[in-house]
């Protein structure tokens, strides 16, 4: 690594990768200020050589030769911006066994196959970056691997995919849900078959992936519960700005006496919170760990250029750091076990509908002092021949306030609906013993 | 480097000191992980080698010599976590130029003397590391140097003392001044003389140091423009609220043109903003630029844990990268000129106590016109004898505002007060023009 020319390459040369290649060329000065070296781009692999891009590469550059790239050892960091798991995940595999630092943006490939892709990057001793898997160009990877690498992170909290955000923040303007669908669609937020972001299936590769980050052990995609954002009503909206709440969809992952939780699903965010104020396609992260309290990230969760960004961040890291055998190893280095979803402990917002009649009041609260949920606060709002009760919980096991539920579903008071959101809230740390 | 016991040594032992040396012990593992090496101190500077320690050195570690740390080849980087620009500034400068990378918590030592301080690193062929001078443990210096290397940064937008921001924030909660003051001070925020913090002395430091990494060009203290919170008034934290915004203490710093503009002060942030939801003695700071429109970071800025968290982040980095060259350059590479302080373009408000009849109104909405203030939004509130007029202008050169606040104070129609603070809001990005 002593030249100041360093050949690099990329596998895909769509919008991530053309971008990849347009900053690399305009930040060329940058980047050798900080790592002595200048990266060009010697090959970058695509399906069709002949075909238009917005960003044309020097004649030569593009391959249909995956083996030009592999067995060129002069190339020092392959960027891996293809997407989809196949053949991208085989590629990467082969590169990293045979010497090639690589870099990659690919989220579900990391989520899916973390484990063979670091025994790969040991086997063929270099490092494997995954910055822009994770959120874009919001630098959350980083900070946890190397600014945090003290401080025993416990927690990560994170408003982790733009669209649903969109939509919800949409929904408190008033919007219905399928009116905010439409308009996510219209605007690009959303694909054509939403599925993905609104079931949370993009959230939950991306909390895999800091979880295991974050704690060191591997967290695959089946252990992450999931619930989307169909089930939020404007109903549920209303409910929750009259608490001085808004509804998220908030990734989630806790350590708890050395077991995790890992989950996605809706909640209540106290006004007061970090991530109450992260509006339309933004993200954010919440690092919670010893030594620094809590650090939020904020940002552009995803976008073409935002993603390259963070992929070439990762490329002059690679590049300037080889040889050194810094961040070389696998994050996971111990393995915990689940923790059982009842244990999970947090302040909950409950919604119940009952019977509106002298006395129901306190056959709701007897049930939930006999489960064990104590009340913060509750509101009574008459509806159409029933009563809604708004209830906020103190921190809670979820098994007991299930259990709650259950008992009040069988209340002959009952009258429909019983159901239960997570509450985060700043002022849990102090008043409701959120760890 | 290839052993893998790293002898490093700690210039101070107080709270920081001790919390360094104790994050080492503790984390040595997770550093050992990271980057092959365990780091022992193996030196620690200190005046009094016989006094008490809240975290005792092993015998033999504390030493009142200077000379045993510059002079041993075997120290693989050195921590400044003395405070004090001298004699601190003596020894980073010889430990450089000795060939010993150096991790400094210092922000007046950074501010005041970065360019002499790389100058000696680059002497020496080392690293010089700060993190721990800005925010103890938000890592904005990483990011900004790491993360956003591609990305052209061209504002800094920061919450950068948490004393004033508890002190606002406490204000905003119906506490006088006085009281808010007397609370920090209480709850330790806050010295016994608190001037460094309310007179925005501490964050015109940090600005500094910010500014000159976010631009590439140095930024001397005494060109940051500062002014503290003791102008605030509770009549001020009032009129925000009634504006839907809060009164910061806004650590700013603008390239426009090539230009660059540094200052501190309070301003009106819009409750919508990212910023307007840190709260007590947080921190945050917000980095804009091209290829990651905007990424906030959030959490404690100060204290000594999270300042060692900081410190041991950079010691590792360090060891990390020795022999790479990677980040060992200065951050300065450019001279850009001061912008006049006039042509800041910012949307401001304006508070203007005017004579209550008819007519005055339409007078200053003139000068205001004639001045090329553009409004957005005007409220006019009864006062005692007189009016006060709430007047939110859109982007606005801030000489233009001077000057019509220049006219409109020589109106005979003026009742006393007629002055402005900027605006920092999220609409504007759209609605106002805020670039």
């Amino acid at each position: 690594m002593s030249s100041v020319d360093v050949p690099v390459a990329l596998l895909g040369y769509g919008t991530v990768g053309a971008a990849v290649h347009r900053l690399l060329e305009e930040s060329a000065d940058e980047i050798e200020r900080s790592t002595g070296h200048r990266l060009r781009v010697a090959r970058a692999l695509v399906r069709d050589t002949a075909k238009e891009r917005g960003f044309a590469a020097a004649a030569g550059v593009l391959t249909a030769d995956f083996a030009t790239i592999r067995d060129d050892p002069s190339i020092a960091v392959v960027a891996e911006v293809m997407g989809d798991v196949e053949p991208a995940g085989a590629y990467v595999l082969e590169l990293l066994r045979a010497g090639r630092p690589v870099v990659t943006a690919n989220k579900q490939l990391v989520a899916r196959h973390g484990a063979e892709l670091f025994e790969a990057a040991a086997a063929g001793g270099v490092q494997l970056r995954f910055e822009a898997s994770v959120c874009a160009a919001i630098p959350v990877i980083k900070v946890l691997r190397e600014s945090l690498v003290v401080t025993n992170v416990h927690r990560v909290l994170g408003i982790v995919n733009g669209t649903t955000n969109f939509i919800l923040s949409e929904m408190e303007a008033g919007r219905s849900y399928a009116e905010a669908l439409a308009e996510a669609q219209r605007l690009g937020y959303a694909e054509g078959d939403p599925t993905d972001d609104v079931e949370g299936i993009d959230a939950a590769a991306k909390m895999a992936i800091l979880a295991t980050v974050a704690f060191g052990s591997r967290v695959p995609l089946e252990a992450v519960s999931v619930e989307g954002i169909r089930g939020v009503t404007s109903d549920l909206v209303a409910a929750a700005r009259a608490l001085d709440m808004r509804v998220k969809l908030i990734g989630r992952a806790t350590l708890v006496d050395q077991r995790v939780d890992v989950r996605v699903g809706p909640a209540f965010v106290d006004q007061r919170h970090p991530l109450a104020a992260v509006d339309g396609a933004f993200n954010a992260v919440m690092l919670q760990g010893d030594a620094i309290r809590e650090i939020t990230l904020e940002g552009p969760g995803a976008g073409g250029i935002e993603t390259a960004s963070a992929v070439v961040a990762d490329m002059v890291a690679v590049v300037g750091t080889i040889g050194t055998g810094f961040l070389q190893s696998d994050p996971v280095w111990r393995t915990l076990e689940p923790l059982p979803a009842g244990e999970l402990p947090s302040p909950y917002y409950l919604r119940l509908q009952v019977e509106d009649r002298a006395g129901v009041l306190a056959r709701i609260a007897h049930e939930l002092a006999a489960a064990g949920v104590s009340v913060a606060r509750l509101v009574q709002q008459p509806g159409d021949g029933h009563a809604v009760l708004h209830v906020v919980t103190h921190e809670t096991p979820a098994g007991q306030v299930a259990a709650a539920l259950d008992a009040i579903r069988g209340l002959p008071e009952s009258r429909g609906e019983a159901s239960a959101l997570p509450v985060v809230s700043d002022r849990g740390v102090e008043e409701l013993g959120w760890a």
